[in-house]
């Protein structure tokens, strides 16, 4: 049988364990997962793109565990009542093929992606940050500000978003965590004074949500929103005087922000930070960036924690998604045992 | 809410409609969507191979639905108690990226790809065959049988397998439904006499089953088995003296017989046969091949056949796979609503 952990088990899950311990978890996974990141096998997702949007399959695996998301991103959803992104993946086994764990991922996404956010967040920010904004107040950005903050300490909390009642909603869910927060009047007031700044808008386009003249020295950006051909979100002159930290560097070039500069344009992976092959922050001044577009790497963690987390647990039931013929090769024969064959 | 038909479910269908029935039903299907191929989005299925075997995610998409297929192919896996392949596919809607659609598809692929032979043979195959043959009578022999019988009336099989009780199994399976069974003493035994020849093994090598001897003139051979790189059945001077049909050609130049072939090998795409675009058997002695490798294609007509078939059947239930929160940008307020916010 292959476990299924569903939306609502999900919520349960959340609700038993509390956001900042499963994001902490989570980073753990996370950390230990992209410490290996030779051992996995890596290409860039596939991607069906339309008029409405895209939908995407993301696999990777190691020697034991093959995994992949589905994910779909759909910027006029929410205006048709549907939400942008939604997602769910699935583990496998890598000795017999066989899937074994199946998982609502439109919930689990925005744990990851705010914990991988917060992973780097803890090695590229400023060890003295205490100010963070978030430009785009949309599905992620509680995520983003309790992943952070869990890893952080960082409790000021600056945003900004173009839907007033995104900032209200944001609010509303933050306040009540003891976050100070202040309602910018714009991106750059939100990034003034913010010496981390989460750049999560969803618009389709070669956006320019937060401009040169709004960086300061020191600052450590995480730009997440900017994940598809087409779609960035940054003024392309910060990069030239910043540091940018990559995921994996072909999917990068394709969907990241640097999708707008040339393909030599220097970018150093994540991971070798993380196992000291490449230095991360060298100075007080420097410009970080964190350019990410999600890596299916950061799913097979998510769903490794998950499904570790929720063994022994109530948070999961079994589905029967294989057919198990007692002989093998007699598939034909498992169907007819439960079936008379008609013509 | 997505709706789920699980193994259970799937073995219930076939039981309330019968295989021939649901063979043909199929039939349609694929004819309707091979016969508008060039609407579809295609590319190669994205294989992931390890020395256990191959996990493979074949996605496509019409401008409505997108469709993929999770499957594996794992040769040892018989040996060990588990099925060679087993397989599991999702329907979603291109206009907001949902998933609606999950069902197992160990069952439906070997439906869909028995379903497949037979659409071809209905056009490749001599109208005044009478005998039919099956090398290989692993999981797809007794549904290979089926289906061709089903769209051609065949009902003379002859058969051989390697392993006695495969072939033991297939004939046990058969002889109920009314097949007149040979078993043949080797593979050019159950070939000779044969005007449909169906190779469907396992064997992850550049194999030949068949050797160029074995062949008459006016056959049509159905080769099934060979779907990986270095995984072949026929020998290759079988195609040197045939006309080769195939699905999709760039995945057939890497995955079918023709990989022992050089690039620019001559073959046909099915479809425009179908469409007309294309001759198909041009003369009573011509020897022609479908060089089959399953397309992401037929998983898309087999799981949007089985969708519209359980429409209104209690084959199916309701699955928790989307998140929906009331107002789509609080995902966040979502959660909470289910699970008080904790540190």
């Amino acid at each position: 049988m292959t476990r299924f952990v569903d939306v609502h088990d999900m919520v349960r899950w959340i609700g038993r364990f509390g956001h900042e311990a499963i994001m902490s978890g989570m980073v753990e996974y996370l950390e230990s997962d992209f410490k290996r990141w030779q051992s996995f096998e890596k290409s860039p997702r596939v991607a069906s793109h339309t008029p409405f949007g895209v939908i995407e399959l993301m696999p990777t695996s190691d020697a034991d565990t093959y995994a992949f998301k589905y994910v779909n991103g759909h910027p006029s959803n929410p205006a048709r009542g549907f939400q942008t992104v939604t997602a769910f993946g699935v583990l496998a086994d890598v000795q017999n093929g066989y899937p074994v764990f199946l998982a609502e991922m439109t919930v689990l996404t925005a744990l990851r992606t705010a914990a991988t956010s917060a992973m780097v967040a803890k090695q590229l920010a400023r060890p003295e940050s205490t100010t963070m904004a978030l430009i785009g107040t949309g599905s992620q950005s509680e995520f983003q500000s309790i992943a952070i903050r869990s890893a952080t300490g960082i409790n000021k909390l600056r945003i900004w978003d173009t839907d007033p009642d995104a900032m209200a909603k944001c609010e509303r869910n933050l306040e009540p965590l003891n976050f100070e927060i202040y309602k910018a009047s714009s991106a750059a007031d939100a990034a003034a004074g913010a010496d981390i700044v989460t750049t999560c808008t969803a618009d389709k386009t070669n956006a320019q949500v937060l401009h040169k003249d709004a960086i300061r020295p020191g600052m450590h950006l995480n730009a997440i929103g900017g994940d598809c051909p087409g779609k960035t979100e940054l003024d392309p002159d910060i990069l030239d005087e910043a540091t940018v930290f990559v995921e994996y560097t072909p999917q990068t070039r394709i969907e990241g922000e640097i999708q707008n500069k040339p393909a030599d344009f220097a970018v150093t992976e994540f991971w070798q930070v993380l196992t000291g092959k490449a230095p991360g922050r060298t100075s007080e001044t420097q410009v970080t960036i964190f350019d990410s577009v999600g890596f299916a790497i950061e799913d097979f963690s998510a769903l490794r924690y998950l499904r570790d987390s929720v063994d022994g647990t109530e948070f999961f039931e079994e589905i029967d998604l294989v057919a198990h013929p007692d002989d093998p090769k007699d598939l034909f024969g498992f169907v007819g045992a439960y079936s008379p064959v008609g013509g």
